[in-house]
C-alpha cells in the first residue's frame, strides 16, 4: 500500500489506524518518523497579551533569550537582566585575546591563534534537538557535521594493554567477535533451549556468524575476514605486492581489561548518536544569532541581588558591576533563568517548596581545556579526523577538531573534557597545572608529537566561574520525584526556566524546552489574569 | 615513559625494540598508529629517466593521470589516450545539462538545478585512504565529511515488520539489547564454564549488562533506560511535563526478521568506517584537479584500436572518435588503465598469461540513480541528515545528501546502489522505468513525500556504459590465486594499472595504489635496459 502514490500521510494513518487499533497506529507513526523524536512542535503560536504587560526576564542564556523572543512576539514588553558582558551564557566559545576570571583570582588570556575556538560549554548538536535546529535555522546560524563516532581513534585504560592506547575498531571489532563466539557455542551446546526456539536459534547463529565475522567452526579468530574490520598488519595495495596480512585479535580476557564496551555503548546513547552538528565558527554563533534578535532588550552587567512580587507585579533589585549602582526594575512577571547555585544565594520571594528545589539541585563541575597545536599532526599521522579518543585519567578524553580538515595551520584540540573526580582533580589546579596536566596525560595518544607541537592552552572549570558556579543540575531519581515539579511550577508571578528545569539536563535544548513550557505557563497565567 | 616530553618516535620504538622483542615493538608501532593503515608511504621518488624516453598512459582515469604525474616528474615525456572527452574515468559527477548515452541507445540528459550533483561512482573516502587523501591535499581538493553512519536513519526488510521500514538505532539497540541478555544467561547456567574463567565471566557479565542495558535481573526490557539509546515513545522535554516515556523492545524474533546485524557489520567494515570524506561539489573535482596538472598532455575522444610492441618501443593505434581519423602514437613503454571488458576487445600484443587474466575478471554490474526533490523532508520532517536508508528491494538503499544541510532549496538523493541481481533489474530497464522502480521502492522510507516532492532523475547503469561496460573487477579467491599475478607482472614494455590491478578493487584507492606499484617497476625496468 505504502508503495503507491495516492494516500496522504494522514489518509495513510487513518487506514492503518482502521486495520489494526492503536498500537499499529503509533508502530506506523514511528516507522513514518513522526513520533517521539522531541516534546518540540513548532514556535508557540502566544498571542493576545494584555496591553502595556511587561515581562522580566533574568539571565539572557538561550532559555532567557528565547522566552524574551517569543514573549515579545506575543505582545509582551520585555527587558532583560544579564550578568555578564555578553549574550550566551553557557553558549560560549574563548577566542585568541578573551580573558577567563575565576573564582579566587586566577586569570587567563586566551592566546588562540585568529579563526581558532575552544567551546567550553556544549559542542555538539544532536540531530533530534528540533526546537534548537529551528531557531538555529530561523536566525540564520550555519552547522556543519560534528565528527562524533571515530572507529579510528583510541581507547586507552591506563591497566589495559600495558597503558598503551588501541584503536576503537580493533577493540570493538574483537568484543563483538568473542561475545558471537560465546553465545553461538552455548546455543550450540542447548543452553538456551528453553529460551530460544529451534528456528530462532538457527538464525541467530547465523546472524552472530556474520556479525561477529565468526569463521566455519563458529571460532572467532585471526583472518583477512575479521581484519576487514579490526584492520590489518598490512593493509590491502596495488599490483604485485597488493595482497593484505591479517591482524592478531586480542583475547577476550585483555578485552575485559580495556572496557571497550563502555566507548561502544557511549556512542549509541540517544544523545550522542550520528548525525550531529556544530555551529560553524563556534558554539557561540548561536547566542549571538539569539541576541541579534533582541537588539535594545538586554542590559548586561546587571548583577540581581533581590526579587520580590507582590499583587502589584515583580521587582527586581540589579547593580551595575561596573559602576556599582544599584536600580530596580518592575514588571507584571518574571521568566528567572539564572542557574541555580547563584539563584540560592539570592534573596527570592517564592515559597518554600520552590526554595526547597533551588538548594536541592547540585550542579557538576566539567572542565575543558584547548590546546592548541602548531599541526593536525592526528590526522596526517594517525589518520584521525575527528572524533573522540577516551582514557581513564581525569581528562576523560580528547577531541580532534571538526573544521578546517587537512588544513597547514595551527589547530585547537579538546585536551580534556573532565567530569566527577577527574573535573574536582582539575578544578583544583591552577590554569598552568591543568595545561600540565593535559599534555601529560594526552601524550599517552601522541607521545611523539603532543608536547612537541603545542603552543599555549586556555582551560575551563565551570565550578569556578563566578556566574554559575557550575555546569549544570545534576538530578537524581530522588531529587527529581521530591524537588521538580516544584521547581517548575509558577510560583506567583515567577516562573523559572533552563536546563535546569527539565529532562534534557546540560543540554541547549532542555533550556529550550524548559523556556517554552515556562512562558506558555506564564501567558496561561497572565491571560487568565 | 611515554608521557615525557624527551624521546622522538624513533628513539621510543628502539627503547621499545630493545626491551621486548620484534613483537611488542610491532605493537607498539600499531597503538602510536604509524603501523598498518596504508601500503602508502609517500609519492615516489623516481628520478632520473633516460633522456628522450617516452610513456604513452592509455587512459585518464586516476590510475592514469598519477602515472602521467610521477613519470613526468621522474625525466619521461608522457602522451594521455582517453576515450571520453573528460577526464576522471569513473571518478564522475553528473549536473543539469550532462547527456548520458547507454549502449543500446537509451539517451539522459540530467534535469538537476545548479549545485546538485550525482556521483555515479565513487563518492566517500575513507580516512586511510591516504595515497589518495595526499594527492587531494596536494592538488588542492576541497574535502568536506562524508556522513556515513546515521543510527536515526532505516532499516527495511519487506518480510520484516510488516512491510514497515525501523529506526536503525531500535533495532542495533535490540540486537544487542537481546543478545547481551542472552549471553548473561548462559554465562550464569554455567554453560561456558569450560572456555572463560570464573574471574571472566563475572567481568564480562558486568560488560554485558552495561553495553547491553540490562537490567538488575539482567533482562533486556522495556524501560527508560533502554529507551535512552533506542529512543523513547515520548522524548524527554521541558518543565512540567518534561518525563520521557520508555518505548518498546522489539522480540528476538522480529529482530532476526530485520537482519539489523548486516547493517551493524556494514558500518564496521574497514572501507566503510567514519570518518569518511567527499569532494566539495562533486567527485570529480579529484579527477579535474590531476587533469590540470597535465595540461597539454591529455588527447581526449582517442578511442585504442590496437596495442602492440617490440624491440623498438610499442605502438598504439587509435581513432578520434569524433574525425573518425586512424593514429599511431609510439613509446618506449605503455601504462595501460584501460578497463578489463573494454581491453578484453582490443587487439593487444601481450602474452597468454595476461591475456587470460584480462578476461578473467568480470565487472559488477552497480546502478545509481539521482533523484531530485523541491525539499529535504527527510531532515525536517524524519531528522536524517546524511547516512542511508537500507532496504532487500532492488534499490539496496537510499543515501541522504552530505552538503547544504537545512537548506530550503531541491537536493539531490542517491535513490539507488543497486549490484547483484537488483543491479541487472535495474540495467535491464529503460531509464524512465528505472526512476519509476526507484520512486515505487524509495516511498517505503518516506510514503507521504517522495513522489510528491520528485522534480526528476537520472540514472547511471555501468555496465551500459560503452567506455567500460561495467562497474569494476570482480575477484574471486580462486582467480586471484590463478590470475592476479599474471596480471599485475610487466609485459615487456606493458604495464596495465587501475582499481582491477589491486586488492581494493572498486576503490581510487586502489587505483592510485597499482598506479604507484606499476611506475615504480617500469622505472626500474627502464633503467635496466
Amino acid at each position: 500500500m505504502i508503495e503507491e502514490a495516492g494516500p496522504s500521510r494522514r489518509e495513510l494513518l487513518t487506514m492503518i489506524g482502521k486495520a489494526g487499533g492503536a498500537i499499529a497506529m503509533y508502530q506506523a507513526m514511528t516507522a513514518l518518523g513522526h513520533a517521539a523524536e522531541t516534546q518540540f512542535t513548532g514556535p508557540p503560536a502566544l498571542s493576545g497579551a494584555r496591553k502595556g504587560s511587561k515581562v522580566l526576564v533574568l539571565g539572557a542564556g538561550l532559555a532567557g533569550m528565547l522566552a524574551a523572543y517569543e514573549l515579545r512576539k506575543a505582545g509582551y514588553a520585555v527587558q532583560i537582566l544579564e550578568y555578564q558582558a555578553r549574550p550566551g551564557g553557557r553558549n560560549y566559545s574563548i577566542r585568541g585575546g578573551d580573558k577567563i576570571v575565576e573564582v579566587g583570582g586566577a586569570t587567563q588570556t586566551c592566546e588562540f591563534q585568529p579563526g581558532n575556538y575552544l567551546n567550553p560549554g556544549p559542542w555538539r548538536i544532536p540531530h533530534h534537538h528540533r526546537t534548537l535546529l529551528h531557531y538555529c535555522k530561523a536566525f540564520g546560524v550555519e552547522l556543519e557535521p560534528f565528527i562524533q563516532m571515530n572507529h579510528n581513534a583510541f581507547v586507552h585504560q591506563t591497566k589495559a594493554f600495558g597503558g598503551k592506547p588501541q584503536r576503537y575498531k580493533e577493540l570493538a571489532t574483537d568484543f563483538k567477535g568473542h561475545v558471537s563466539e560465546l553465545l553461538s557455542k552455548s546455543l550450540n551446546a542447548g543452553a538456551l533451549d528453553q529460551q530460544v526456539t529451534a528456528e530462532d536459534k538457527a538464525r541467530l547463529i547465523d546472524a552472530l556468524r556474520d556479525w561477529g565475522l565468526l569463521d566455519g567452526d563458529l571460532k572467532y579468530a585471526s583472518n583477512v575476514h575479521v581484519s576487514s574490520q579490526r584492520g590489518y598488519d598490512r593493509a590491502p595495495g596495488g599490483g604485485v605486492n597488493g595482497e593484505p596480512t591479517p591482524s592478531k585479535i586480542n583475547s577476550l580476557s585483555d578485552l575485559l581489561d580495556s572496557k571497550v564496551w563502555t566507548q561502544m555503548g557511549f556512542y549509541f546513547n540517544y544523545v550522542m548518536q550520528t548525525t550531529m552538528f556544530q555551529p560553524k565558527g563556534g558554539m557561540d554563533m548561536i547566542g549571538k544569532a539569539f541576541a541579534k534578535q533582541l537588539a535594545g532588550l538586554i542590559t548586561y552587567n546587571a548583577k540581581v541581588t533581590k526579587i520580590a512580587q507582590g499583587d502589584a507585579g515583580v521587582s527586581v533589585m540589579w547593580e551595575d558591576v561596573k559602576t556599582g549602582k544599584v536600580s530596580e526594575a518592575k514588571a507584571d512577571y518574571c521568566v528567572c533563568t539564572i542557574p541555580l547555585p547563584v539563584l540560592n544565594q539570592i534573596d527570592i520571594q517564592v515559597g518554600a517548596p520552590m526554595k526547597a528545589a533551588i538548594k536541592a539541585v547540585p550542579y557538576s563541575g566539567q572542565v575543558k581545556i584547548g590546546l592548541e597545536m602548531r599541526s593536525r599532526f592526528w590526522e596526517e599521522k594517525y589518520s584521525i579526523y575527528g572524533g573522540h579518543s577516551f582514557t581513564d585519567q581525569a581528562i576523560a578524553l580528547i577531541s580532534y577538531p571538526n573544521f578546517d580538515f587537512f588544513k597547514d595551520k595551527p589547530a585547537v584540540l579538546l585536551g580534556a573534557f573532565a567530569n566527577g573526580a577527574g573535573g574536582y582533580q582539575l578544578a583544583g589546579m591552577t590554569p598552568e597545572q591543568r595545561i600540565e596536566a593535559a599534555l601529560a596525560q594526552g601524550s599517552v595518544f601522541h607521545p611523539a608529537e603532543y608536547r612537541k607541537e603545542f603552543m599555549n592552552g586556555v582551560s575551563l572549570a565551570w565550578s569556578r566561574q563566578p556566574w554559575i558556579l557550575g555546569c549544570c543540575g545534576s538530578w537524581t531519581e530522588a531529587s527529581r520525584a521530591q524537588h521538580y515539579q516544584n521547581l517548575v511550577a509558577m510560583d506567583g508571578r515567577i516562573v523559572l526556566a533552563g536546563e535546569h528545569a527539565s529532562y534534557y539536563g546540560c543540554w541547549m535544548e532542555g533550556a529550550l524546552l524548559s523556556s517554552l513550557d515556562a512562558i506558555e505557563r506564564l501567558h496561561k497565567t497572565a491571560l487568565a489574569a
